[in-house]
């Protein structure tokens, strides 16, 4: 049986317990919706800041060279590389995860020639199928998504897929894939493996290289910390990069972007997959943000996650026993850092959670999400958040008036 | 004959004197390069602190609703579309400039079946004709770009071409196309019209509803002051937003994006031109940036702009005659907001006048750039820039080692 004495103490043993002074939160507040935005480190409104009072205001244009604006998406990428088990050079900040979808995408249907579906997983984040479709209809149909069931996945690739796309870690429910069985399954049938890393960077150990998985996008703004709409991430294998090209061929990209010539050459590297200016404020965010990795290992980052969803689901089984369906996996191998229950009531039973100070998310029409993000969530907040949503169904406070109205929060 | 004198009286006289307040620029410096990144407003930098003070790190993902960050891309684009002439509802914030390229692009091949040329002018902004080679390639050669000199641009437009796509002011010599002339041509020929508008958005009144333009895109970090890689903005055609779809079909152009359904369906209006999740630190910043437009008129601008021009080239006519090409049009009606100079020595030159505190830039190999924002650039800082050029000239220290070091700015 757990006590709020017993995560007390696993609070004073925590060897991240320092990292919370890292980051600004609000007072009062048990914040369990880092895998929607992640919350300030104080570090990166410090750069921000010196973004505007420095480096646009004072060293004006110059800075595109004397505060390194020019290489930050690939100094960026590099620092995100580290995350995720990326070689330097593999991984670059730019643009979004969806626009970074489509430049991967199509890269992978010109490397497997002959081959003409995208297999993926309907559960899948939808902007991952919908940039799938939109690539699919501007082909003309010589492209075909193809999205089955999770478990239906592995059987199905066969000779006529070009690229396996899947989210690492499933948004609505959490669930992680096999990222090692997958993409060598993947690659015994001819196919290319994309890995959404959304809801799985900054959350647990990612092993790209060793995994030998050919490419991957993710988000700057949830596990990662860079702050709302903080550009994405695209990581391409080194052994493909000679080969790697983008429809989405932009001045960044090219080889002597400020040679002005009038046709495209890419850059060498990873360089090639950028398309347009960096959004520098944003970017220049994120950059800052990585830097609370620096003392930090994500198998410690793992470990208390993993302890932290077992307890979670351990005190809800425990006090509030057949109120809520667990929709994410009871093994939490096989699980990211969130938990999600249903209820028919998600939506006003997370407006009184809200109210009460506890933030988590609800993923249309019944799943309450709460992640959990070690870097500046406690033991005791497990404690303190599953008995706040315990009163509130023990009371049915749910049921008033005010919470009742909808809300929507990504 | 003018004078030192005569130009404070300008100044004296000048209706947006008292707009330069409203920027924060280094002390003993003339900046003529808004035209590659504009100066920082100070509402922007208000409203950048309050972004991470408030709104990310107190209010969290509540402030998708609460600060009103899920609207801001039309929000933003709306307040652009004023100052370009469109109609509320017809512009958007989001993305690149050559992301938005890329999607307009797409767009208009898709709206003239049978057509298959974009034609553009080999002088255009680099990307633009990049973007349209990615395009072109990804449709395996069923799309040509066609990029011909801007005088054979009108009678070039024949059954084949789909889209004219061209920058209203060319980024190298300030050279401005009439834009009713030739949107007017191409609508003759049954083709659409897409402007670039990056070179002139802030810079001189545009009239794209008037003009019956089709398309157009542009950059939020130039005239329109957003800050480093802004988010740049597209316009569609109310007439046209009906067919509008884009191959980079997102969850945020999705018709019900917080329903996460597995199949896209776009929303109504310019809201489908979207992609992903808006970079909202960049976007506030762009967002309160504009608000500068609120109390000034851009045929005040236009004004200001031309008689700037006009003085600055008198100057170097006279006291440098002979030592520069003048390479942007004589005629004030045919040029954008910028003087530009062909000087074999243009680098070294330009980095002398940079450490004297007059700050342009270098279009390789041998373009000077100088541009003019009336908003915070005085008329007395012509006579200092053109009399520090002078010195520089006469006394040949342009030709001292320090400034013969290239260096790269954008």
């Amino acid at each position: 049986m757990i006590s709020r004495e017993y995560l007390l103490q696993l609070d004073r043993d925590d060897p991240l317990a320092a990292m919370r002074a890292q980051f600004v939160l609000p007072e009062r507040t048990i914040y369990l919706d880092g895998n929607s935005l992640g919350a300030m480190p104080r570090a990166a409104a410090e750069r921000v800041r010196r973004t505007l009072d420095h480096d646009w205001s004072q060293a004006l244009v110059r800075s595109w060279n004397s505060a390194g604006w020019v290489d930050l998406p690939q100094r960026v990428g590099d620092k995100i590389g580290r995350l995720i088990g990326a070689r330097a050079g593999e991984t670059l900040a730019c643009d979004s995860t969806s626009v970074n979808l489509f430049k991967l995408l199509s890269l992978a249907v010109k490397l497997r020639p002959g081959r003409n579906v995208i297999l993926s997983d309907r559960e899948n984040f939808p902007t991952d199928l919908y940039m799938a479709e939109g690539l699919s209809a501007l082909l003309g149909g010589a492209l075909q998504l193809r999205a089955l069931a999770p478990n239906e996945i592995e059987s199905a690739i066969d000779d006529d897929v070009a690229v396996v796309s899947l989210s690492h870690v499933n948004y609505r429910n959490g669930a992680l894939y096999d990222m090692a069985a997958i993409t060598r399954r993947a690659h015994e049938r001819g196919a290319l493996m994309l890995w959404d890393l959304a809801h799985s960077a900054g959350a647990l150990p990612i092993h790209l290289a060793d995994c030998d998985v050919d490419l991957a996008v993710g988000c700057g703004y949830k596990y990662l910390n860079g702050g709302p709409g903080a550009p994405a991430f695209l990581y391409v294998a080194q052994r493909l990069q000679g080969q790697a090209t983008t429809p989405l061929s932009g001045w960044f990209g090219h080889e002597k972007p400020f040679e002005f010539v009038p046709s495209y050459a890419p850059a060498a590297g990873i360089a090639r997959m950028q398309v347009g200016t960096p959004a520098i404020i944003s970017m220049s965010s994120l950059d800052a943000a990585l830097d609370v990795w620096d003392t930090v290992s994500l198998e410690q980052v793992r470990a208390k996650s993993v302890r932290q969803c077992e307890h979670f689901v351990e005190l809800v089984e425990q006090w509030m026993p057949g109120r809520f369906e667990l929709v994410s996996p009871r093994d939490s191998a096989r699980r990211g850092s969130q938990v999600c229950l249903r209820h028919a009531q998600a939506w006003p039973i997370m407006q009184a959670l809200i109210a009460r100070g506890v933030i988590g998310d609800v993923r249309a029409p019944d799943i309450l999400r709460f992640g959990f993000t070690p870097l500046y969530v406690s033991y005791a907040d497990i404690w303190d958040a599953a008995s706040t949503l315990r009163d509130i169904i023990d009371a049915g406070s749910w049921q008033h008036a005010e919470f009742q109205a909808r809300a929507k929060v990504t």
